[in-house]
This record gives structure tokens, C-alpha cells and sequence, in this order.
């Protein structure tokens, strides 16, 4: 519920409790929710009761296990890094877990949740369920500040050797190892939504026989683009951020074994080099756009999509015929007919004709759930150029 | 082009030649069309270039084989029958071809194609491409009607054994076997188009361990029903068309040896028997919904809509917490956001929270082009309930 929807506070600011009864305008009973004073989203219901702390917190960890359950068939020995815990999806507005390797990254992103209770039960479900080398809590700042919450860095809640200081490991996706840093890196650190696209998108590839020039434009840390490496000639990666292609070329390094292409990177923006190698008539066999969310606010879509249709009507003049182009879309605001309606509008004005093969969202551990349509975010089209 | 959208005409009516050229208000080439004089839909482009009667047969035959050739990769030991060439979406409008089997089914739906050259070329390509024992042409008595067509039965274009008559088969779709009587169903038989749809449905039971009591809605021959009774351990198949469940008990027999489950068949009214089994708290693991098109026009959306909430709700309040939903609409007015609208109102109706696990659509040989929104009409909404 919006603050702009809250009629009346009995007790509102900073003193109020964490956890509010919630009422309609004849005083009829909605629940419980957790009550955020500087959040643009006042409250966010738990529970269709009214219920205390102490019930709060066994339902929480109650839902905490069953998310964690929930990832169990999702893991093995290919994979061992996935989100355990997504926030009001997964029934906990505002808690966010992630597992990479023996780590795992806990946020908690509203102030109900910001307490030494919810931290304890946190640690204590993780530990059993999943006995990691260590949990670590790091907040995201943006949303801390949007919650008026203060900006800590990484904080060490637990540890299996508490003299380690252990922040960063290597983890397993399909089969592929990347390095993790959690004291680096956008989000918590990898794009675990796009794993199971980063495994889709080699199969269609060796599918449609468009495995020899691929290009991953946002490659980041090269998550796309070493998953085609196993099955392509060549790969090139491109990202704006140094940094990111660093750690893409250690994770190259790292599975040079397992791969078959000739892979390299170019730190460059994406529209200016779209731009140059389009008019330059490069030509690919598969090309994935996976760029950042441009709109993050519902303003924001009309430019984010001028955006989106620009870069894949760079990527379709370039893509042979026959060719592959996976595009992606993780603004919220941006949904699938705007994103498909973008790619449209490309392909007439490349005039190529564009085949749907799959709708793919986030992978399973990611939950999108009907009823609740903010738990939908990423989108990812699957496309064959003619 | 809709007839509505024609501003003259130099030469029209019955005596127009089936292939115009096309222009735009100021005189400047669009292309050449395929005509059709009593249909709403006069014009159907072909050709960006003006071209005559023997480079469009030219063009009908390479595009046939392209067609042809992209289902090689679909079809196998455990699958040999698909749709070989899907109107417009092969930019062949108005032919369709299916094959079941050693046989193969065309349509010719516009009468541009209704003539001895486009039939001829069609058996010398599907001959040469895929050695049917016969072909057989099967009109859609109310599309030709649309199109001012008279309304043959079934002909035989040719058969390897002249003398045979071949018009009923059997075919194999993922390994199972199916009955096939080109003079007998709906459409052209069977629906190929939920091919992978039926496989993944048994799948996702499998996942989510859901492979207890399952439902099939509209079961027609049996389709769902019989690739659940793999791994369920009860089926339950209902359909209003006596006819149909006939077949489909027929298809039973023949597969019994490789089915898990107790199958049974209920010859009901779909809304009628949800209601009851809803109100008499019957209660499944997996429930698909694979209604008829409810609407068929643009007007009967609203009708159609609440005729999906309905079927939906009736469902939700059946499935065990935890259980698998598959729910399909193949109307193409209803389009996705319509669909997932009415499932995520009976959501809110019948209290459960509903996960989407995959948007899936018709099988890889109903091609969806983005450029050509007429090309999507099966949508197949996979759902976890909690």
C-alpha cells in the first residue's frame, strides 16, 4: 500500500512500531503489515490477521524454509549459486537472500525487517537449511536511502571460521564457474535470473545452427557470453564497465578449458558501437542484448523504449539471415507488449521478418507470481531473423 | 488488406485474376496480392515486387520446401506428425498442409490458391520431400465458405496406391500413438499445435510431484490426458463430444501398455461439470483447461472472457495446494495480458496465490512472427497453485 493510500496513523514516524494493524475506511480488519515511515510503499501486508511480533517471526522463518526447500531441485552439481529468498514473492516483502557457492548474500531492504530478531532467525534458518562458510548481509544503498535507512558496508552476520573474513568465492552455473566478489558488482553480484536464459540461449543457438560469430552486448561478467563460447566460433563481449570485463576475463580464464570459441571483449557503450559496426555491416550468427533496466520509474518507459528500439534495430541489421537475437528487457515498467512492440518496430524499419521462438522470464528461483504483477521484471525473447 | 481498406478496383469480382498488383493511394507498388473477391480479407501480399502467375508458383514452391525443411529438426522416432506449412507464417497465405503419419492433409483457403497449377506444384514438392502414401485435400467447409468457395469433401490429390482410399492412419507424437481420420475431428484431426505442450504439462507433474489425480478440460482425443497418464496415477478426461471421447478411448487401448494411470472419460459440458465437482469439493493435483476458441471474433472477447474466468475459478478451488494448472486459450482475440486478466481475477476469487512457471504456445511448426500478430493465437499458461 501506497503512503499516498493511507488515510489515517494512529502511530506513524519513525516511533511507530515495525509491524501495523491495517484497517479499510469502515475499520474492517486487512491484516498486518510491516510499516516503512519513508518508504513511498508505506506497508506491506504479511498476513490477512492481525498478529504480533513473535507470530510474525515464526511465520517468517516458517517461509523462509519453504523458500529455500523450494531451491532444492533447482541445485546440483552444474549449479550452486541461486536467489533462496525473493522478497514479496516468496512471501517476505523485503527480504532478498542469495546463495553463491559456500556464501550467502542476505539484504534486507525494508525497516520492519531491519532488527537483531529477524537477523538471528535469518542466520539460524540459513545455517541449518544450507551450513554455508558464511552469511553475509549487504545492503543496497539506493533502496536502504529510499527506506531511510542508513548505508552500512558489508556486514559479516556469521561465519563457519570467524577468523576468515570471507567475501568473495567461486560458484558454479551450468557447469561454468564465475567468480563472486560481494564487495563488487551491480546487484548482489551476478545475474542469477538469466541463468537459465544463459543455457537457453547456446542450446538455440547449436539448434539453429547459428554458432559462429556471436556477440553479447552487456555481457557484464560475461555470463552470455561464455556460456555461447561453449558451443560458438567466436564471441566477442561488450560492456561500459572496465571492471565488469575484468572479472569477465577472469571467469574466461578460469573455463578457458570447457570452451571452444575465441572469445574477447570491448569496453565500449553499446549504442555508440551498435551504431559503428551496424553502419560498418559487421554480420553475426547470434547476437543477445541484455542491457541495464532503462526504466526504472513508469516515466522512464517512452525514452527506455526509444532505447530498446534502437539497439535491436542496430542488432537485426547486423544478424545474418537465419541468424539468432535474444533481447532483454529487466525494467518492470517496461512489460512484454511494450518490449515486443519495440522489437516490431525495429524489424520493419530493418525490414527483416522476426520469428518468436519462446517467451523466457527470470529463472525458476525468481518466482513470478499472477497475482502480484511487481514480481515480474525480466523478459527475454527468443527470435529467429529471417 | 481488408476490403474495407480497397479503394478501387481495376478489374474485380469473379472474373478478377486471383494474383493483383497493389498500390497505394498515390500510385507507388506495394507489391502483388492473392484476391479474393467475397472474402473481408480481399488482399493478401506475396510479393513486395509486381510479379506474375509463374514467378509466384516459383515462389509458392521454394517457400513450401523452406517450410517443409524447417520441421525436419521436429519431427523423429517419436514424433511423426506436424504442421508442414502454416499460411502466412510460411508466406504462403491461405495453405496449410499437416502431416500425420504417411499422410498428408492440405487446405487451400483462399481461392487464389483453388487452382490445378497450386496443386499440382503442392504434390510434386510434398511427394519429392517427404514420399507420403497419400495426399489428400481437406477443405474447412466454413472458411471457404467465407471465402465464397463451394465446399467439397474430402479429395484425394494422390495416393502412391491408387487403388487404396487411404483417408485414416495412425501417427506418433512423443511416443505415444494416436488415431487419425481425415474424414472424422475438428480442424485438420488432431491438435498438433499442443504437441510439446501435452510433453511439458507430464514434465511440469513430474517436477512439482503433482502426478497424483489429474484433470483434462476438454480432453477432445485425448491428447493431455494420455501423455499425463504416463506419470499420473489417476486421469480423469472430459469432453462434451461423445465422437471425440470415442477416439480417445480408442487411443487409450492402443497405448495402455505404455500408461501409469487409471484413465477414465466423462462425456459432460465442461462449465456444467466443474461446478458440480467444484461445490462437491472434489480435489486434484494437475487440472488442464484446454477450452475451444470462445471467441472467434473481435465482439465475443468480453463473453469469452468470463467464460475463461469461470472455467479457471471452477479449477482453482480444485487443485491441492501446491498443484499444477495448464491453462490454454487458442482464441487469437484473447490475447496474453487478456488471459492472464481472467485467471488472475478467479485467483483473487477462489483465495489462491498462483506462480507462472512458463508461458508456453503453439508447437515450433505453428510459427508466431512478431511482425505479424495474426501468426499468435495458442497461449498455454503453466501455473504452480499454493
Amino acid at each position: 500500500m501506497y503512503a499516498s493510500d493511507v488515510e489515517s496513523l494512529e502511530t506513524g514516524g519513525e516511533s511507530a512500531p515495525a509491524l501495523l494493524p491495517v484497517a479499510d475506511n469502515r475499520g474492517l480488519l486487512l491484516g498486518t503489515a510491516l510499516y516503512s515511515p519513508y518508504s513511498q510503499i508505506a506497508l506491506r501486508l504479511v498476513s490477512h490477521e492481525a498478529i504480533g511480533g513473535r507470530v510474525w517471526l515464526g511465520l517468517l522463518e516458517s517461509r523462509l524454509r519453504k523458500a529455500i526447500a523450494g531451491r532444492a531441485a533447482l541445485l546440483g552439481e552444474n549449479t550452486n549459486a541461486c536467489r533462496l529468498v525473493f522478497s514479496e514473492a516468496d512471501e517476505i516483502p523485503g527480504l532478498v537472500a542469495d546463495r553463491y557457492g559456500d556464501l550467502v548474500i542476505l539484504q534486507l531492504l525494508t525497516r520492519g525487517l531491519d532488527s537483531a530478531a529477524v537477523r538471528d532467525a535469518c542466520v539460524r534458518v540459513l545455517r541449518e537449511e544450507l551450513s554455508p562458510a558464511a552469511i553475509l548481509e549487504r545492503p543496497d544503498p539506493r533502496v536502504r536511502e529510499l527506506e531511510g535507512l542508513s548505508a552500512p558496508g558489508l556486514a559479516p552476520l556469521w561465519a563457519k571460521d570467524a577468523e576468515s573474513q570471507l567475501t568473495s568465492t567461486v560458484f558454479r552455473l551450468n557447469g561454468l564457474e564465475f567468480f563472486y566478489d560481494a564487495n563488487g558488482g551491480q546487484k548482489t553480484g551476478a545475474f542469477l535470473d538469466q541463468r537459465a536464459n544463459y543455457l537457453a540461449t547456446a542450446n538455440w543457438a547449436e539448434r539453429l545452427n547459428t554458432t559462429g560469430r556471436a556477440l553479447d552486448v552487456c555481457t557484464y561478467q560475461g555470463g552470455f557470453a561464455l556460456h555461447l563460447a561453449r558451443v560458438c566460433r567466436q564471441v566477442t563481449g561488450i560492456d561500459a564497465s572496465r571492471a565488469s570485463l575484468e572479472v569477465a576475463e577472469k571467469n574466461l580464464e578460469r573455463n578457458r578449458a570447457r570452451l571452444k570459441a575465441e572469445v574477447d571483449w570491448v569496453d565500449a557503450d553499446a549504442f555508440d558501437l551498435l551504431r559503428d559496426w551496424s553502419d560498418a555491416k559487421e554480420s553475426f550468427d547470434t547476437i543477445v542484448l541484455d542491457p541495464p533496466a532503462f526504466a526504472k520509474t513508469k516515466r522512464a518507459v517512452e525514452g527506455a523504449l526509444r532505447g530498446y528500439k534502437e539497439l535491436n534495430l542496430r542488432a537485426l541489421k547486423m544478424i545474418r539471415p537465419g541468424g539468432l537475437l535474444v533481447t532483454c528487457s529487466c525494467s518492470h515498467h517496461v512489460g512484454w507488449s511494450d518490449l515486443e512492440g519495440a522489437v516490431a518496430s525495429a524489424a520493419a524499419d530493418a525490414h527483416r521478418r522476426v520469428r518468436i521462438l519462446e517467451r523466457r522470464g527470470a529463472a525458476l528461483d525468481h518466482p513470478v507470481v499472477l497475482n502480484l504483477p511487481e514480481s515480474e521484471y525480466l523478459k527475454c525473447l527468443v527470435l529467429e531473423v529471417d
